[in-house]
C-alpha cells in the first residue's frame, strides 16, 4: 500500500458555496475553514465583490464568483450555505433544490409565509430533502440536555413553557416588527423544537416601557402562544436591559419542571465591596458560538451520511411554521388580540 | 426602689382575643403564647366550644367566651385576631373598628368587594386605623429584601413582574375559584405590596391541565394583570406538581431585574446515583412561618406603638382590592377576556 | 373568672441580670426587651456606671447594680447573661453556679483551658447543670438543618469538613491569636457540634498573606483539625477580603455531601455592565442576628421547662474543649507542627 | 482558475500516527477522524494487531504498523499522538524528539522524574519544540476561563487554592499510588497552569475512609501543596463518592476568589417528592470530552501554524514537573510529611 493509494481511499472535503458574506457569512467562511470537519469554502458570492475578494483570501481553495445562480450551478459546489439578505432566500433556496444541492439557510427562510411555503412546495416536489434551516439554538448544548429530558419524559406532559430573550441594547432603528422577525422568531422555533407542535395562535402584551428603548419601540414586549395540544407560552422580549444577552427556558411539565439558561457564567467570583456573581455574555455570539460550530458539523456531518438534514434541524416546513407565526405576531402587535395562525397543508 | 415598683413600671401585655381556633387560629394562639413578644391570648371563641377549651388550655390566661361579639366586647381584650371562616370576617372586623380595638383580620376581608368597601367606610368614618389584614408575605424575609431593592431603585422603573405559586397537591373539591381567592390573592396583594398600585385589569389564560388535577380544576392556570402605570404581571399558579411548595417573584426593571424564590433549601446535598441537589418544603407552613410570626410581632409591636398598623402591613384598603382584583379574576374565568377591576373611591 | 384569678395564673417573665453591656451586651438587653419571649431584664452590671444606666433606660424594669456579685446574688434575678470581657467569665460563672442561677456566658468560658476546667469541675460539683455557652451559630438555621441533615444519615459517616470564615476586614491590632480565639473558635465549635467529638490535633498552615493584612497577621491562615475517629477537618480563616461576611460548612461523608452557605443573599439581581449576583452581608450581625435571637429564646425556654440548658446549647464542656483546642492552635501558631490536644477527663 | 488548480492551493491535512488504541487512543482516533480539522489518521499502531486493524477500519486512509519505531519514522506521519501504556512514554516521546515531529504525549510523560527529565533533556539538545502533554484541563472552558480571570487580575494575588476531585467510584485494585498519579497528578498540573509556579512540597493528609473504598486505599484523602511564592494548595480526593464525576476549583486572592465547578448541570428540574436539582456526570468523560476535542485541535493548529505547541499546553518541563511533584506525593503517603519537591535545572 502506497501513501497514494490511501490519498484515494479518503473522503473528499464537502465544496461548501457561500452566498452573503456579511458578518453572519464571513463567521461560517471561518468556520468552515478553521473548525468543521469535513468540508472547506469553495465558492463565494456577494453583491459587494470586495467583500467577497477579502473573505474569499482567507479561505483556501475558495473562489470568488459573479453571482448566486452562478455559485448554486458551479460544479465545485457541493453545498450551499445561505447567508444573504432575507428577501433572496426564497429564491435562492428553490434554486438550489431545483440544482438538487443540499443547502443551508439562514433564518427567515422567505419574508411571508406565502413565499416561503413555495420553498416547501418546491422542496416536495422534488422528491428529495435538500433545505436545513437555520435556527442555530436547537444544537446549543443547554437546548439539547433540555430536549433529552423531554423525550425522555423527565417532566411528564409538557403545560407551560416561559421564554426570555434579553439584550443589552439594539440600535436605533429597531421596531416592534424586528423584535418579532429577530428576536421572537427563535423562540417560535423553540416552541416546535421543544414541543413537536407549533404555536396555533399568537397574542401581544404590551407592557410599560424602558426609557431605554429607540423611539417607537415596545421593549419589554410579552408575546403569549398556544398550540393545538393546550400548552401556553410565554415570550418575555426585552432588548435594552443594558446587562448582556441572556435566554432562559422553562418547561412546566404534569411531572416536574425542568430549566436552562439560569447559570449565566462559568467563573463565580466574589469581590471587594460586597458582592459575588458573574458576568452576562455581551450578546448572541460568545453564548451560541458552539450551537453555530455543532449546527454546521452536523450539517457537513449529514450530507456525508446521505440523509442531508441532520436529525434536529430545522427543515422548510420549520421555516414556513416560523414565517406563519411571526405573521399571526406581526398582525397582533396592533390588535394586541390573539390571532390564530394560518396554516397551509403541510405535503404529506 | 424596690422590686415593687420595678414591676409597675413595666409594660403590661397586650391581651389578645382570638375569633376562630381551627388550624390557623390554633397556630395563632401557639405564636402568641410562646413567641410573640409583649402579648398573650386573652381570650378564644370557636362555634365548637371543645376545640376552644383544648386550644385555651394551652393558653395560660386565656378564657373561653361564648360569642364573637362577647369577645370583642370583653374588657380583658385589647385587641382581636379573626381567623374564623371568611363569611364572617366583613362583620366582626366592623365590631372590632366599631368597639374602637385594633385587629388582624385573616383574609379575605370580606367574601365580595361590596363586603369589603363596608369595612373601609367603618374604618374611615371611625377616624381611627384599626384594621390590619393578613397577608403573611409581606413580612417574609425575602419578600422585604425585594421590597427594600425596589425602594433603593435598583433595578429602575418596573415593567413586568413574574409570579409563580406552586403547590404539591391540593384536596379534591378545590375548584378554579379556589385558585382564584386561595391562592392568587397572595399574588394579587403582592403587585400591590412591589409596585405600590393594585392590578387594574385581569385576564386568565388557561393551558392544558396536568392529569394530577381533581376533576373540574384547570391546574396550571396563568392570570395576567396590568397595573395603572402599565406593569404587566404573569402569574402561574401550578397547584399540583407532587414536589412541593414554592413562591419565586422576579421583578423586571428598566435598570435591571431582581428574583427571589430560586434558593429553594438551605442545605444542598450531592448523592449516591449521581444527583445533586435540595428539597424543597411540603407546604406553605414551613416556608412561612417566619413571615407569620414576624407579621404577629409587627401588629402587637405597632399597637404598642400607638399607630395600631404595622409600617407594611396590608390595610383594609388592601383587603379592599384584593377582594375587587379577585372578583375580576372569578369573572374572567369564564369569558378568558381580560375584565376591567371595579373600584370605589378611596376615602381621603 | 375575673381577670384579677387569670393573671395569677400567668407564668411570670424571667428576670434575667446582664453583666457587661458593650456592644454585644447591649444587643441582648435590647433582644430580650424587645424580642425575647417569656424574659425580661431586671438588673445591669458593668464597670462603666453611665454606660449601664443608659441601657438600663432603655430596658423598663431594669435597675443598674454596683457589682457583678451584687447582680449574681439579687434577688430579682433568675439568671444571669456574662457580656464582659473574657478575664472575667471564669469568676462570674463560678459565681452564678455557687448562686444557683442558669448562666448564659458569651464565649470564651475562660481565658484558658485550666480556668475553664475549673467552670467545668464547679458545675459538676454543684450536681446541676447551670452553664449554657453562647455559641449562637448552633441556633443558626442552617447549621441547625446541617445538624438535622447529619442526625438523619443524609451523607452517611462524616471524614471531611470543610469550613471557611470570611470576614471583609478586621481592625489594626488584629494579631494570629486573635485569629484564633475570635474567628477560629467558632468553627472549632462547630466541630464539636456537628461530629459529636471534639478536634484532637490541630495544625496551622501558613500562605501568603494578602497585601490588605495589618502588620503582622498571617491572612488568610488555615487551620487542620482532626478528631479521634479520624475525621479531618479544613478551615481557612481570611479576615480582610474587603467582601463581606461569609461562613460556608461542607461535609463530606461517605454517603454523599452536604453544603451550607453557598446562597449568600436572597435577592439575586442582574444590573446594567453585564454582571448579576448578590450581596454578602457586611458583618456577623445581619449574617447571625437571627441566631442570637433563636439562642436567647431557647435558653430562656430551656430554664422555664426546668433543664436550664437547650438541647442543641453548648456547655461549660464545650468551654472547656474549645479553650483547650485554640490553646494547642495557639501553639500550632509558632511551630506549624500538628499540636495535640491536652485534655481533662471529663467529669462523669 | 481550474478546479485542479485549486485543489493544490489546499492546506494538506496533517497526517498523525497514533501508538496505541485502547480506550483513549481508540477515542483520539474517532475525534481525529470526525471532528479534528486540519487532520487525519494515517498510521496506527497497537501490540495488540487485531485491536490496531479494528480501529483502523474505522479511519479512512489509516493502516496499521508493525511497531512505535516503524509508525514514529514513517513518512506519511507528520505528527504523534502517544496513548501507549506509560512506560513506553519517555522512550516513544525521545523517538519523535529524534525524528524530528511533533508529538502529544498522554500523561504521564515518564515513570519517573528521572526518566521525564531524559525528555526534557532530550527536547532541548534538538533545539526545537516537539512535545505536548494532554492535560486535558487545560483546554476545558471552565478552567480556561478562570484562567483568564486570573490574569486579568480579577482576584488580585492568589493565596490559597482549594480543587476537588471526585469520582463515582474506582476499580477494586485502585491504590493510594494511583490517586497520586492518576487523580491528583490533574491537579498538580492545575497548581503549574493556574499559579505560573509548581508545586515545591507536598503533604499526604489521611481521613477515616468510607465503607466503599477497595481494601488498602485511603478514600478520600487530601493532599497540601506550597508553591515558592507560598500559595498553599488543598487537594481533596474522594474517589468512591457513588455519587459522580465532580472537579471543583476555588482561588482565593487578595481582591476576591473565584470559583469553577458548582453549576455541575445544565438543566435543572423540580421533581416529585419535593426535590429539586440537576445530575452529576458519571464519568470524566461527558465531563471533559469538549476539552478533549479542544486540545487536539488546538495541537494540530499549532503545528500549522509552526510553533508545535499550543499556546496554553502542558510541556515536556510540565510533564516533569508533575512526576517530580507525584514523586514527592508517594513519599509522602509513608511518612504523611511534608516532603521537599526535589527539582533539576530547567535547561535555559
Amino acid at each position: 500500500m502506497t501513501p497514494q493509494e490511501t490519498q484515494q481511499d479518503l473522503p473528499r472535503d464537502l465544496r461548501i458555496g457561500v452566498i452573503g458574506v456579511g458578518r453572519m457569512g464571513a463567521d461560517h467562511v471561518e468556520r468552515i475553514t478553521r473548525r468543521t470537519k469535513g468540508a472547506r469554502v469553495s465558492a463565494i458570492n456577494d453583491f459587494r465583490r470586495e467583500t467577497a475578494e477579502q473573505v474569499a483570501a482567507s479561505a483556501p481553495g475558495a473562489r470568488v464568483v459573479d453571482s448566486p445562480e452562478e455559485l448554486i450551478a458551479a460544479d465545485e459546489v457541493d453545498a450551499v450555505l445561505i447567508t444573504s439578505p432575507g428577501q433572496f432566500h426564497r429564491d435562492q433556496a428553490i434554486a438550489c433544490i431545483d440544482a438538487g444541492k443540499p443547502v443551508l439557510c439562514e433564518k427567515p427562510l422567505a419574508m411571508n409565509p406565502a413565499d416561503a411555503y413555495d420553498v416547501v412546495r418546491a422542496e416536495h416536489a422534488s422528491g428529495q430533502r435538500y433545505v436545513s434551516l437555520g435556527f442555530m439554538r436547537r444544537f446549543d448544548a443547554e437546548y439539547a440536555e433540555l430536549k433529552d429530558a423531554l423525550e425522555a419524559g423527565e417532566v411528564g406532559t409538557p403545560m407551560v413553557l416561559n421564554c426570555k430573550h434579553r439584550n443589552a441594547e439594539v440600535p436605533p432603528g429597531f421596531t416592534d416588527a424586528h423584535m418579532v422577525y429577530d428576536s421572537a422568531v427563535h423562540e417560535i422555533d423553540a416552541i416546535s423544537f421543544f414541543l413537536d407542535e407549533p404555536a396555533t395562535s399568537v397574542q401581544t402584551i404590551i407592557p410599560r416601557s424602558t426609557e431605554n428603548a429607540p423611539d417607537g419601540l415596545h421593549d419589554p414586549m410579552l408575546l403569549l402562544f398556544r398550540t393545538a395540544s393546550g400548552v401556553v407560552v410565554t415570550d418575555e422580549l426585552y432588548v435594552n436591559t443594558g446587562a448582556g444577552y441572556e435566554v432562559r427556558t422553562e418547561v412546566v411539565g404534569s411531572r416536574g419542571t425542568a430549566t436552562i439558561g439560569l447559570d449565566i457564567s462559568r467563573v463565580t467570583t466574589q469581590q471587594p465591596g460586597g458582592t459575588w456573581g458573574g458576568s452576562v455574555p455581551a450578546d448572541f455570539r460568545p453564548r451560541f458560538v458552539a450551537a453555530y460550530d455543532a449546527e454546521v458539523q452536523a450539517w457537513v456531518d449529514a450530507i456525508a451520511a446521505g440523509t442531508n438534514i441532520a436529525e434536529r434541524s430545522a427543515t422548510a416546513w420549520d421555516g414556513y411554521l416560523a414565517a406563519a407565526v411571526c405573521d399571526a405576531a406581526e398582525k397582533s402587535l396592533t390588535s394586541q388580540d390573539a390571532i390564530e395562525v394560518q396554516l397551509e397543508a403541510r405535503p404529506a
